[in-house]
């Protein structure tokens, strides 16, 4: 996989005049600053184009613009999903300190530059296409004593029957999504943002996960989720059909260019789900394991023919398919799905605890996400092989020009 | 970050043979099996070879061999250590049955083929330089009434003063430390091993790790840690050192080409990391933080001078630093480090659980980690901010042929 089409590498010179470390250190050598052409990357053939041996750690997502990066940006290979509490008393005005501050943060670390007294400075240098992601919960609004200004559809969610949520992974009044082509560098990014945020903000959960990494599958391929199924071919495609999707497009400074995302923590029973044959579990979906070809196709972006129907007289595509209840045509009613994979510590019986950190951005929850996930939580037949544990719900504001913040047009 | 000498790719035919997935699967489009040479890759300048889009998924660790996989391997960016409770009544026949059925999960996975009856055969079909390394704890050799077999250096560490273990990292009765450039691949291996395993054995704990991934830096390019140490720099080379340091020569067949493995858990305290001064921190371990040369240096990989003193007449290098402490030059008396950061959830006022998943491989435990991990223990300013958290030792066992099983030296 390939960065998004804005994707950029890191300049020797920014590197040298903003870190601690000139010559001599960790980067001499002159081999780590690779050149991937800008946007090109993904009208090549899969495959055909090389990316030199240390072009990951410096390739570069843009920070500063109208809109927030780590949305329409193709996903990175883990993700670290930080929510946080505010601390009574962080009002207004500390929210303005508090963003101020992540968000120099994020400008930096993301171009790879240490952050302002990083105390791992060397480990700020390698972005690999590191992103930080800002989102505000419905709390953050009401600490502010903004609640006019927090988007309409950002509430908790009603409450669902295949719900078992846990509050352990759910709410938060701040998210950090932090997401990059390398562990190391995730980690070191979630360890200056924790660490600044300290004196506004508790920890509230730290959801970590993962997808295939840069290399491993060619440009373009649509990853597979833990059960074994490419995960994402519906989505709204780069360009006017993820923007109509995901981006809201008029309203007041603070509502134009922003998003809202849900993460909802989603267990999958592994347990449950390898005891069906492959063709339950096509049922499930809709669609085949090997290719993602609808059940009634034979290629991954076939179209379905929900009509179609079989010797028996059923729909080949059963109603109670994710793909029938998911399925959404309009993309102004569609969701962009962003999902990272966890796999946390077996039992000691070695159940697996694996699932999806599954977030999802769209202009309006109400319009968008909850008609869908409604559908789903009436008559979806792979709920019978996955659980919500988490949920929460963030407001994403609009991004922000170098002299500026994060959060800035909300609060300032 | 390349590969070892060895490392070879998927060959497609092997794919298409080994998999329920013939043409028409994920691996369609001919874009998968990409052609990085064998053995040259380490020769070339950094950066100067490109490495082909797909070729990180495609890469391949032979298993087969006198020797097991992922010891002398070039650190691959994902780990998972799993530890085993053999369960009563799993005798030398039953572990007989265990590692002919984990030795054929192993071999199968890391040629990129699903394991039998794989429940999610498409995530057995990118390797990513998977590699799958067995251990046998103290208690396999009770189990089996093989006592007489077990290396002698293979016993519970003595407790040192730094230890605070906890029973949860620790022990164990078997090991598998699953490794591999993608974390979606270390995910589906540890579910198929783990779920082969369950009639034999319950899983004690679980360590995941990461180091930065491939292509994030130049091949060859010694990795930081989380306290951004370069931490690898006096590892013993490939080659005949290493091979002097980790295996074992000569002796009855379970012992020859054998190793043994030192887990340890050790938590870094970044807390406290944080509020030093970059001088104090190059003093604890008597390198420099950006070069890592000692400092006596100016490069990397210059000798340490112990003798050198400054202008207050005491050493450079203080006489209690780390690198002084652990220095060893005979290679008979090195350890081979091949260690894992590790990065928990925070505390909810934000303090960082990070640390390192200390595994050091040496032939023989007593004579040479013992000595070093003595020192250390005994005054070594970096205790200050290191704790061990978790302790256990393994033999590795010989490698086996392709008509073998790995531990049939010992068991069969
Ligand atoms: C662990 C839980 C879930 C799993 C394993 C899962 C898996 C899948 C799979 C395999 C597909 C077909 C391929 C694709 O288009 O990506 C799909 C499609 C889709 N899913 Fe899910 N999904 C999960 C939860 C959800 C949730 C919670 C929502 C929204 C509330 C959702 C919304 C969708 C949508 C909108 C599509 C595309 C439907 C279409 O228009 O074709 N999924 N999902
Ligand atoms: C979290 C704990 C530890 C940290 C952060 C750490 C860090 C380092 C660093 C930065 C170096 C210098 C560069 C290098 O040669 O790699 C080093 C060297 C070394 N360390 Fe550690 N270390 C830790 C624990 C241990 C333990 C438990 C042992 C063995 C019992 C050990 C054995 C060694 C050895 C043998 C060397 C090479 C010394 C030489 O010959 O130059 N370390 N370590």
């Amino acid at each position: 996989m390939t960065g998004s089409p804005s994707t950029r590498t890191v300049s020797r010179r920014g590197l040298l005049a903003g870190g601690t470390l000139a010559a001599g250190g960790a980067l001499a050598g002159g081999a780590v600053v690779a050149t991937v052409g800008d946007g090109e990357a993904a009208d090549r053939p899969p495959g055909a184009q090389p990316v030199p041996v240390a072009a990951v750690g410096g390739l570069v997502e843009p920070f500063h613009g109208p809109r927030q990066a780590g949305v329409a940006t193709e996903p990175q290979a883990h993700a670290a999903f930080v929510a946080f509490t505010l601390r009574p008393g962080t009002d207004r005005a500390a929210l303005g300190r508090l963003l101020r501050l992540l968000t120099d943060d994020a400008a930096r670390l993301t171009q790879g530059r240490p952050a302002l007294a990083d105390t791992e400075a060397e480990l700020g240098l390698l972005p690999a296409r590191l992103t930080v992601t800002f989102g505000f919960g419905p709390g953050l609004y009401r600490a502010a004593g903004l609640d006019d200004r927090r988007p309409a559809s950002v509430v908790d969610l009603p409450s669902l029957r295949i719900d078992r949520l846990q509050p352990a992974w759910s709410g938060g009044d701040l998210l950090l999504q932090i997401c990059a082509d390398d562990a190391v560098t995730v980690a070191h990014a979630q360890r200056v943002l924790v660490k600044d945020s300290r004196p506004f903000a508790t920890v509230r959960w730290v959801q970590q996960g993962f997808r295939r990494g840069p290399g491993v599958e060619p440009a373009g391929h649509t990853q597979r989720n833990l059960f074994g199924q490419l995960d994402g071919t519906a989505n709204p495609r780069p360009g006017a059909p993820l923007d109509t999707a995901v981006w809201v497009p008029d309203g007041p400074a603070w509502l134009r260019d922003s998003t809202t995302l849900v993460v909802r923590r989603i267990r999958m029973d592994l347990e449950t789900w390898d005891l069906l044959g492959r063709t339950d579990r096509e049922l499930a979906v809709g669609r085949r394991l090997d290719t993602g070809a609808p059940l009634t196709g034979t290629a991954e972006h076939d179209e379905p023919d929900f009509a179609a129907t079989g010797d028996d007289g059923l729909t080949v595509i059963p109603d109670f398919s994710h793909l029938t209840r998911a399925r959404v045509t309009d993309d102004r009613q569609k969701i962009l799905r962003r999902p990272y994979n966890y796999d946390g510590v077996p039992t000691p019986q070695g159940h697996a605890d694996s699932g999806l950190i599954f977030a999802a951005y769209q202009a309006d929850i109400t319009a968008q996400f909850l008609p869908i996930q409604r559908r789903l939580a009436e008559r979806d037949l792979l709920n019978e092989w996955t659980t919500p544990i988490g949920s929460a719900v963030f407001a994403v504001p609009p991004g922000c020009p170098p002299d500026g913040w994060i959060g800035q047009q909300v609060l300032g």
